[in-house]
């Protein structure tokens, strides 16, 4: 007999299937779906990897389908004809008795699935987990809502906030552990921004060695990019972006549908884009060092009083080795303030 | 019958009555101590606050010590005539038959105690728990050893290491929790020290609350402290250094025999104590926040490259509110370089 899941159970199997395809998906979102039968043994599991959709994956993966099995499903299944055919048909096509989705779609193109498939019959329930596969999600959800990409900085600082030495030096902050989460970081993201300023100073490669998939590399700034240098080399796609202005980087992730961007550059560009409102996120490594002198995580943001400061909320905080990892988001009253 | 506790559990509460002595026992340590009968029933337990030892307080606590009982000991039992009796008499007269303790005296003065117990015919075993209980003890084994107290900075900052904003309003950075933790951080210290800068800009009190005893204020710097100030109120005894000389800190701290200091003031006084290779540890409360510019909350060190940098370990991290305390304890690399 196989092994027997609680409807709890069966969706957090979804939930940590979807989050296998982090970085995979865009434009799309992530998504996990898990098959059991009525009395909850597990058949069968797939998500998303910007091909097939979760569903269709999972519907596919079980070798046979018995009579009235349940379909656990983070995202509410989708209803359009897109690159595939829509989810709900395969659903029925199957004969699935009973869909458990986590979210409802936001996304109005591709919502309403959930009520097709209750008209068709099937018993649909929508909820279980949500705020946890929501959270999963966050990247796509913020482009759903915001019509721009979720943007992240990751900082490796010491305690004291310095991101460099007096004399420039950087390598390295954080430890061999932390850095090997960036690269999980960055197999997660749909593009890296740096600067040509970062580029020229650190030759940086920008990749996820070997982590998981190579992000798209962006480069903002005016200054030329040398032909030798390592962002150029054939591990993913680089783009430069002649240009200072966030809008133009906007617009091309806009255009290129990325679900998360991930800053990683001095602090000009980072600070330039948390003073614009269009920080989403704070992923800060920080070593248990101290500096004293040396360049500050972040310039100026004209925050000139306490009251104007800017607040996050701590989602998590991770011990990697010998250094922390704190996940900050954007707290609900910047968010008010920001755009 | 009675609770029965394994000898790690009885330990383990040895080692949590004794941690509600910090800051009540100096010059001495804290001890904690919990006497069980020969098959684990709990039968009393004890702690030092500044008069009886642990030992003889759980003794005390006792209504008759049946034959055979066990003592389990933070601290290796006294073997000498100090403001109170020897501890290893009491224990021989309580008609105690084994004696466990987690951590060797480093005190040359009242060592001893476990040889004189195991030729008196008491059965003794030393190590159970011992790097726990040494841990808590930790100001009073860095007098011994060190013979000055243990110095622990307390800094309350942004995430990216700012202490005040630019206009110099710092009330509050951090939340209302992480603040009542500071109370109790203080009320663990034999001394708090600042400066007359901060007496100066902030007017701050400086006392636990209520959290527990208040400590002795100790205000270092030339400028004169204003009649008006609340520090000098009658809540603790205030001591004014009236100098920036480090050394006559420690001088005053020997002779007063404290175990803890915590400093709290601006960046200046905790910047030279660091730099001296003077603090042992750094409780740092971090708001999730950014300000960009302001004072940051650690001055020029004389670290002019990454080699150079004053490396700290994690020992511990904590959600506290809306904040984190991250505890860092001087790594053993600094410590070499240090006094």
């Amino acid at each position: 007999m196989n092994q027997v899941l609680s409807a709890d159970a069966a969706m957090a199997r979804a939930i940590e299937c979807a989050r296998l395809g982090l970085g995979k998906t865009f434009p799309n979102p992530i998504v996990g779906a898990v098959i059991t039968s009525a009395t909850g043994e597990f058949i069968s599991e797939g998500f998303h990897q910007g091909a097939d959709h979760a569903e269709v994956v999972a519907i596919n993966a079980a070798k046979n389908i018995p009579a009235g099995v349940i379909i656990y499903v983070t995202l509410e299944p989708c209803n359009h004809q897109g690159k595939t055919p829509p989810c709900t048909q395969a659903i029925i096509a199957a004969g699935i008795k009973k869909v458990v989705y986590a979210v409802g779609d936001p996304n109005p193109i591709a919502a309403g699935g959930g009520e097709y498939l209750r008209a068709s019959g099937i018993d649909v329930e929508q909820g279980l987990l949500e705020s946890e596969a929501a959270f999963d999600n966050r990247a796509w959800i913020t482009k759903i809502s915001k019509e721009r990409p979720r943007i992240t900085w990751k900082i490796a600082s010491t305690m004291d906030g310095k991101v460099a030495a007096a004399d420039g030096t950087s390598k390295w902050i954080t430890s061999e552990l932390a850095r090997a989460d960036v690269a999980v970081l960055r197999s997660q993201a749909d593009a890296i921004v740096t600067s040509t300023a970062t580029v020229k100073a650190d030759n940086p490669l920008l990749t996820s060695k070997g982590a998981g998939k190579n992000p798209v590399r962006l480069v903002m700034g005016g200054s030329e990019i040398a032909s030798s240098a390592q962002i150029l080399n054939a591990d993913a796609e680089t783009i430069a972006i002649k240009s200072r202005d966030l809008q133009e980087l906007i617009t091309l992730a806009q255009a290129r549908g990325f679900n998360q961007l991930l800053i990683e550059s001095g602090p000009t560009l980072g600070t330039a884009l948390l003073k614009a409102g269009l920080i989403d996120e704070v992923v800060l490594y920080q070593a248990p060092t101290f500096f004293g002198s040396g360049t500050p995580s972040i310039s100026d943001l004209g925050v000139a009083t306490i009251s104007e400061r800017l607040d996050f909320e701590i989602a998590d905080v991770e011990v990697i080795g010998a250094d922390l990892k704190i996940t900050l988001i954007k707290s609900a009253n910047q968010e008010e303030g920001g755009r």
